[in-house]
């Protein structure tokens, strides 16, 4: 990327990272920076996208990146309506694409989209003339929080190349771990990720990464700790005898930090399960950096809504 | 209706199309018709209703018809709070009229209620001072639905006097066929309807359409052709042996469809179950117009919201 | 309180009506006076709290506690994003310190929250800076509807001290009770309870009250009858024999109201048992205020919210 020829976002949607361009990934992060001095003002309100309005649909049960995105749509002005799974026409065996022509046909300017199966916000996007986003896929992608996660390292390092990058604990079952290897690969930093074998999937190796079988030998040097949700409700069976059995394991510990570097911060996507993959002294310790990825969020979702809006303006 | 004497909407509440007269529904459609072009513009959104409140109350499962109202409000800048049945205060126990009452003394502007009981939103409006739009009641009315319909036909056929228009499926489910045929009746169409026997309840003869037992004797010379969804969550016991054998008597395919004008349009109130009740090749063929439904009941219900608030202020 | 030297708002929350002043209580009427003036024009919309965010989370089923504060909300033009249980972190294993701790991070103005536990809303006011409105915690407090009591008592009676309050029913399970006794005493009523032994905790001989074990004795010479819902979702057992019994022993009927002063108000906080804590006849009689406490709830709502807002202001 050269600094002296900016480009454009031309994108209608933000499905992953995967098929981003690294000067892509820069556009938003240099957004989100201009938008967070928003998040810090008294009257965290601009009418960027007053008279636009948002489609937020999930599909599945979700706190944090529902409200993040509810408050980035807010603090822009625009108009949002919410729907869930209960209650909608899929429960009466209307189709998904149905559903979003039916959705479509109401001129909605930007839809998100959480759904427990993989693919479902590129489906839509082929579908409709809004620009989708999606807030997490199955175990595919979630492209907006691997751009907070880079967003905080940032912040914090300056840089993402050349950093040394360790993502541990539920590898299967997160989509958090393969939007951030892309990301952190096309940036240049060196990703090991680390967890229990039950819990590794093959295919990680072809990834580009270093894949590590233990906590020390992952987080030896890292520059940034990522720890992964233990997602006990997504395991259809236990990978691992028990939650203490896990902990002792895999668990981050103040004493463990010891094989990181002096400056590493520790980064975690939350929901946590403390005493499972993080104890509390290192969620709540000088290195853990895990409520700003929080704020950063609304900061990077107002960037991602304000660049595709944009395009769709332009289009019309 | 004379032209010359433009008439002006003076009721407090849309409950169904039976008590509305010719001039009001064309007062509504023309309404619409100017609505309608907020929707195309690239910031969709008046002043209209800013300031003034309306409570969605919907008791049944919705996502076309919530969303669509919701979208109606939004693009009118009006408030709007929802609930749905799940932790409201009818599950502790208390009357409806008393959860009316106390909404009502919050003095919101405007209702819209959906029921699974007939007559609930008649209660509602004799109790209340706010305007009160029916969303469908029971297997009773719906009169936006009926509304947007004869919006869409207006829109293709220039009319709805003298048209053929049939309505094909389960009638005994439907509150859209009993709006559709009072709204059709009163503008001069000439309505059939057709579905299995099993499906078709006997006062149907008494409300001045046509019966038809088969699908090729309902839409012969068909200007329009109206298939409802069969709503299989809403049956105790099914009324024909199996969704295969629905489908080879009374769905909708390109095949059967000769035997309707040329100019046919096809409309669906949505969802739709595709293999059921009509053909895939059918909703998404050339005479389909169901999406433009969709795109309409925004404008419809935006019409509807205006000219009822446009009394209540008045009254104030 | 010497009316001449007026207090200003310091709290950060409002948790109680225990550690309230009654010069603070006082501020809060006297404001929600001012903003009741809103509530009957057409346009009930002031742009005061434009461009802040405000939390409801909705942990416990509520129509009319959830809805009012949403309208005061509008009214107010804040920006409210709304949660309930149903799909929250929570559920996926989160800690309740570490859901609020999340939702600080995206830095929203105010909280409203209502808890099945007493003592919640205590502990999420310690740990974030945004102001904490206590909806309902357990049988602990529910501040609001004592102050929405009160305005509604002084709007009648022109004062609360030297007044006669009776407060009948489910004592045990009524958290609306400790919020009004702490109030009413603190203002100079003087106030009696009435209820069933079974549903009358032994703790509450302590708090300042007479207490009486017949309606009869309890009503004697009122000024003020509140009505407590029988709270038949939070027994686990049934304390009484029957709803018939009930009705019969702790029933308000225009009967019973022979021994009540002729100038007594009756007032329920809702959502009302028809036929077992309360007559219809009473209910909707001429001594009801009940429809009234409902529309001043937005008014007092309001002016919690503005005064919170302003000291949240300041402190930035």
């Amino acid at each position: 990327m050269t600094p002296e020829t900016p480009i454009r976002w031309t994108r209608k949607d933000l499905l992953g990272i995967a098929e981003l361009s690294p000067a892509e990934i820069e556009l938003i992060l240099d957004t989100a920076e201009s938008f967070s001095e928003i998040g810090e003002r008294a009257i965290k309100k601009v009418p960027t996208l007053r008279g636009k309005t948002v489609l937020n649909l999930f599909f599945e049960a979700s706190t944090r990146t529902r409200s993040s995105f509810e408050i980035a749509e807010k603090r822009l002005s625009a108009d949002n309506i919410n729907f869930s799974t209960s209650g909608s026409a899929l429960e009466k065996g209307e189709t998904l694409v149905d559903t979003a022509l039916n959705l479509q046909a109401m001129a909605p300017d930007l839809v998100v989209i959480r759904h427990a199966h993989a693919g479902v916000p590129h489906m839509l996007a082929r579908r409709i003339k809004a620009g989708v986003i999606n807030a997490g896929d199955g175990a595919h992608e979630h492209p907006t929080q691997a751009l907070l996660d880079a967003f905080t390292i940032r912040r914090h390092k300056g840089k993402l190349a050349g950093l040394k990058v360790a993502i541990l604990g539920d590898i299967e079952h997160s989509r958090v771990v393969r939007s951030n290897i892309h990301l952190l690969n096309k940036m240049g930093a060196q990703v090991t990720i680390g967890g229990p074998r039950t819990l590794m999937p093959v295919e990680m190796e072809s990834m580009g990464v270093e894949v590590a079988y233990s906590l020390e030998d992952a987080i030896r040097d890292a520059d940034v700790i990522m720890m992964l949700r233990v997602q006990l409700e997504r395991q259809g069976r236990m990978a691992f005898p028990s939650v203490k059995e896990y902990f002792q394991l895999f668990g981050l510990t103040t004493a463990r930090l010891a094989a990181a570097r002096d400056d590493v911060i520790i980064m975690h996507p939350g929901p946590m399960n403390r005493g499972t993959e993080i104890a509390s002294e290192v969620a709540d310790g000088p290195y853990s950096v895990i409520l700003e990825q929080v704020t950063h969020g609304v900061s990077v979702r107002m960037a991602v809504l304000y660049l595709l809006s944009g395009v769709h303006e332009e289009t019309v």
